[in-house]
């Protein structure tokens, strides 16, 4: 099925790129925390943001670079400070730490997008910003991948990358991605944000538009609890050193460009629903038959983010009625007698009737499929038919646990 | 200023109401599960109910009868099973539930309101029921409201109810009512359910209005996560036997009634949120200076049901950057620079700009206001400015803790 081939190298897998991820003293912990992704070449960028009325110094800024549609250098990320809720002082910190980076890099500052991670309210530490921009910049390689995917995380478990390559008219094309993020919300660093690289050469407003709907299938389809941030982004940079045709419309190697971005934003979305806070499995839930695909991402969404189908998956409890319900309250009309429901293979719910079905069975499936015997991964699936529409939709989601509690509750600012 | 006085006995503290609870063997494990109240003659009804697409059976059957203006007698309720997704058959029990009731109280079945909570996807326990029924209306009595409040529970903690009197051109006038649900949702008993009595004479109409309104001011202003039920049922009757003045339109009289009906139903709403799954207190968050009232329920009811700013509350943390971030995701537009957040009388933003704060202060005020220091009651207070408008609103919540996550996942269907 799959057009494309996995290959090794995350965000640097892409031809043209360097990155770096070194320890600058943002993070009172130690760990990494400034991040640069470097395009070797001027590229063309597409992003996406939060879409919060309170949002970050540095999402106003990119979306400021993006419609004056200067050509992209460089992503400069810091985790740490989220630089939100920071009033006009955080707008000068953030111009000034892109001004740092353009000096050092010797290119213009129009040429440089910014993303923020950590907490609310916080400056960026700008002293520590200012001492580690040399730094960053001299440790940019090709081989730098893998510290930038540690360096922008926060309370992450785990880095999140891939990247996949392609032919377009006999040449390979690569996409590489990066993310992090504990769900939709973090602890005290409440970002979700990734980073992807792309070597072939398309338009800015085909590439801006495939990312779009990339973002709406996958990043805009998880959920840990519903807590969106100040400082959502997803940047995607595309630099035509593949050397391949210019894709400037929407055709066969646009729609397989488009492609291989969407499952590369779709892994690392599903990377970040498996990592959510406190999660013991990711949460697939499949919603078809609805009048369209809004109202079946609607649903799936719902299903996917409802607080007691999250606590019965956690407990391996085949409560399908909290499925039903939460179905019921998304907001889309359905005739409930038109609902069927299944967990895995087995069917709970046929046509508005509830059926006698082997509840051990079905605990079962919980169990097998959260510790990974089905689809080769920790998923356990959901699936709902709502009726008779041609509308479908996939959305992720993961178990809510004590841990969740914990980890949200005894953070102390 | 309140127009009115706290009085005893509960639903049945209005003239001409007698109620029962009793153990019909409808729940496993012995409490009171069966439910009578009844008015001594014919009371106008009016009911607001749930607006799921799956919907219990007798919500179904409830608005029905409203549509069709049968004057009420009587209200039935089973707890220990929903009665939600069973189809054909769970349709053809409500009925016979009502049409048993008629026999025994020797009225039309047409008199007969119906509200069910317990496990979605389970039919009523008819064997139970039919056996119960005689009993039930052999119970009802005057004395009964207390044995009503505990035997629509299921896995509340505390009994909800309360009742209040006025004087209408001279003459007492009393409103009761006892409600359920801890939370909008429930572990295996998704259901939130209030009765509310009145004695005064009403015009149908308006009381459906008055109730409209006042369910919009408290019970739709509460959330414990977000899971709303298949069986939500609020219905209030009124059944004139105070004997004052027919109230017929709005006026002086109407604002009266509707302002202690208001009070009432705020009294309920935010035992139902205190007694939230695991909660350890109530969280009421305050919005003013939005464009209108319906913008600042919207950014009320999203702080309050923010999975991070509840176990920020529960850890007593005075993580601000959680209200900001969840007023900020509300979907209402506003300005970040015009947004103010107070905790208690401390003001942590002003216009925009992070304050510092004295970080102690804020969290021994969360501590004792958790601890009822304030208020005189267990109530964390956030207040939010958004603007200048003139549109405000009042939500309430509460803690997300550990419990919470117990009670939901290791309850086995």
């Amino acid at each position: 099925m799959a057009d494309w081939q996995l290959v090794d190298g995350g965000i640097t897998a892409p031809k043209g790129y360097q990155a770096a991820g070194i320890t600058a003293g943002l993070k009172a912990s130690g760990a990494k925390d400034l991040t640069l992704i470097l395009s070797e070449t001027d590229a063309i960028a597409a992003g996406v943001f939060t879409l919060s009325q309170v949002r970050a110094a540095c999402v106003d800024y990119c979306r400021q670079r993006l419609q004056e549609n200067f050509s992209t250098r460089a992503i400069l990320c810091n985790s740490g400070q989220a630089n939100a809720c920071t009033g006009e002082l955080g707008w000068q910190d953030a111009t000034e730490s892109a001004e740092l980076l353009a000096k050092q890099l010797n290119i213009s500052p129009k040429g440089i997008l910014l993303a923020s991670t950590g907490v609310i309210g916080q400056r960026i530490n700008m002293d520590a910003l200012r001492q580690g921009i040399p730094q960053l910049v001299a440790a940019a390689s090709v081989e730098g991948g893998k510290d930038a995917a540690e360096a922008i995380l926060t309370t992450d478990l785990v880095p999140k990358e891939i990247a996949l390559e392609t032919d377009i008219e006999g040449r390979p094309v690569r996409i590489g991605g990066i993310a992090k993020g504990s769900g939709m919300i973090h602890p005290n660093m409440a970002t979700m944000l990734s980073f992807i690289t792309c070597d072939a050469a398309v338009a800015t407003h085909l590439w801006q538009e495939m990312l779009a709907r990339a973002v709406n299938k996958s990043f805009n389809q998880i959920t840990v609890d519903g807590d969106t941030s100040t400082n959502d982004t997803v940047i995607a940079l595309a630099n035509g050193q593949s050397r391949t045709t210019a894709i400037r419309e929407m055709g066969k190697n646009a729609q397989k460009l488009e492609a291989m971005l969407t499952e590369v934003c779709q892994y690392l979305a599903k990377a970040i629903a498996r990592d959510g806070e406190g999660a013991t499995c990711l949460i697939e839930v499949q919603v078809s038959g609805a009048p369209n695909n809004q109202a079946a991402s609607q649903i799936a969404k719902t299903v996917a983010g409802s607080s007691l189908v999250k606590s019965a998956i956690f407990g391996r409890d085949p409560n399908w009625g909290r499925i039903a319900g939460a179905a019921g309250r998304a907001g889309v009309k359905f005739h409930q007698d038109e609902l069927s429901i299944n967990l895995g293979d087995i069917c709970l719910m046929d046509n508005g009737q509830p059926l006698e079905f082997d509840r051990d069975a079905a605990s079962n499936y919980l169990k097998q499929a959260a510790a990974g015997a089905y689809l080769k991964e920790d998923t356990v699936l959901i699936s709902l038919i709502i009726g008779n529409g041609s509308g479908q939709s996939t959305a992720w989601g993961c178990d809510l646990t004590y841990k969740y509690v914990e980890i949200n509750a005894e953070y102390t600012t």
